[in-house]
């Protein structure tokens, strides 16, 4: 009861800078992975190459296993994507043992902070780092299972909305990366202005400096028909995602501001 | 006269999937990585640790040595974030080579592709990847510069409406990364709904499922000044920057549904 479960930390993942912002609950990190639109994901190409490099690709956190899991309790993360030949090759060979060692990442701005000097300026964000190794999924009602996880989070609903199932061509076209998550970290800046106090009493500066935040959310337009497009209202299940995450948006960013954190936690 | 400089293709930065969306030229590729409020840093932490890690970080395209080159002209990437000793310390070991292999990455998501069948769900979306070299940044000179190009980046014009220069502390404990772009490559999504003839040729599929393009763009909200800004009125840097990134966000997010792409290039 009251449980919260939390990522180990391992030294790659722990936040040494602005601890305070940092959170290991498997919750909150879930969430900020789950409402991004896209992940980015860091893997080595090769031993012959020194650059690890990274594919923009969708994801979800979820568990096949168990499917009533909880946003903050273990879960996998299922990726889809321009999945090169390459990433697919890699995650492919290492089947036979742990997986491919990845990197996912994700971050959202919520605020510009305009201060007094550029070094305090900074943004109201949210990001995560999750370590995993990926496996091809390979079972057909697992993938079916994660196709529609994955597509239900670009629209809530569309899967059922859309032609389905997927016929045989496209379960086989289609890749699903299962990530085994090792451990994961996220942080979250919220709040609003903070200066020094070498600026804060300096009149002459305070006297032509403005400062506040500029909050920044991600919005949906109008939905715009496809030329071949035969129905003539917009379904509710798209109206209602748009006005809801809209909503959701906005609110966020603009709350963010006026959140205060305790003076030693500032900046 | 009329030369577009290109990012050499390597195996590892060749986009092998949708090949009609992908650029090589620098002005392209530099002027994504420009619009970016995040860019994604991506190395590894060292050989013990299997996983490559990643940043969020801010950073710009630039050239100190010769700062009237153009978008399309070689450019550095110059990064600053909230760099952990880690990537600080690895960036500084590196000195004497040729530096921390890194791969840089972003992606902004301009609309959701709502297709008939879940296989044919698309973003529209530009996205960029570079692999380099990164080092720290030691001349004074060529930081102060890069601090007032990142700075700027965040809002036009705010390095000269703050409190500059930054003192001694303020320039000592900041850290630019500069990083030597070894490639570089870019994909770019737009256009409307594309499905395949077994869907669009079903009439029981097409007079029930809606097809179309939600635009989806960044907005920046109205400046909220902080409780002890003094000055009444909001700046016009900040309220230009404001007014003219929303226009050009929805506008993008709009206009490039209404591209059309040859019938071979969609999808």
């Amino acid at each position: 009861m009251g449980r919260t479960l939390t990522y180990p930390k391992r030294q790659a993942n722990t936040v040494n800078r602005y601890k305070h912002r940092a959170t290991y609950d498997l919750g909150a990190i879930h969430s900020i992975v789950n409402a991004s639109q896209v992940l980015h994901v860091s893997f080595n190409p090769g031993p012959d190459d020194p650059f690890p490099t990274i594919l923009p690709m969708i994801g979800q956190m979820g568990s096949f296993d168990y499917p009533s899991a909880g946003i903050d309790e273990p879960q996998e993360c299922y990726l889809h994507g321009y999945v090169s030949s390459r990433i697919m090759n890699l995650a492919r060979n290492a089947e036979a043992g742990e997986g491919l060692p990845i990197c996912i990442a994700t971050s959202k701005v919520d605020g510009i902070i305009l201060s007094l000097t550029p070094n305090s300026h900074s943004y109201n964000y949210r990001s995560v780092v999750l370590h995993g190794y990926a496996k091809l999924v390979t079972s057909e009602e697992e993938k079916l299972w994660a196709m529609k996880l994955i597509t239900n989070s670009v629209v809530t609903d569309r899967w059922d909305n859309s032609r389905v199932p997927p016929d045989r061509a496209e379960m086989s076209s289609t890749v699903i990366l299962k990530v085994a998550i090792v451990d994961g970290s996220g942080k979250i800046r919220d709040g609003g202005v903070s200066d020094e106090r070498k600026d804060t009493g300096n009149e002459e500066v305070t006297n032509r400096i403005w400062t506040g935040v500029v909050p920044v959310w991600e919005t949906f337009g109008d939905p715009i028909p496809s030329v071949s497009n035969k129905i003539s209202e917009v379904p509710d299940h798209i109206t209602n995602f748009i006005a809801k995450n809209n909503e959701r948006n906005r609110d966020y960013a603009q709350r963010a501001v006026h959140i205060t954190l305790p003076v030693e936690e500032q900046h």
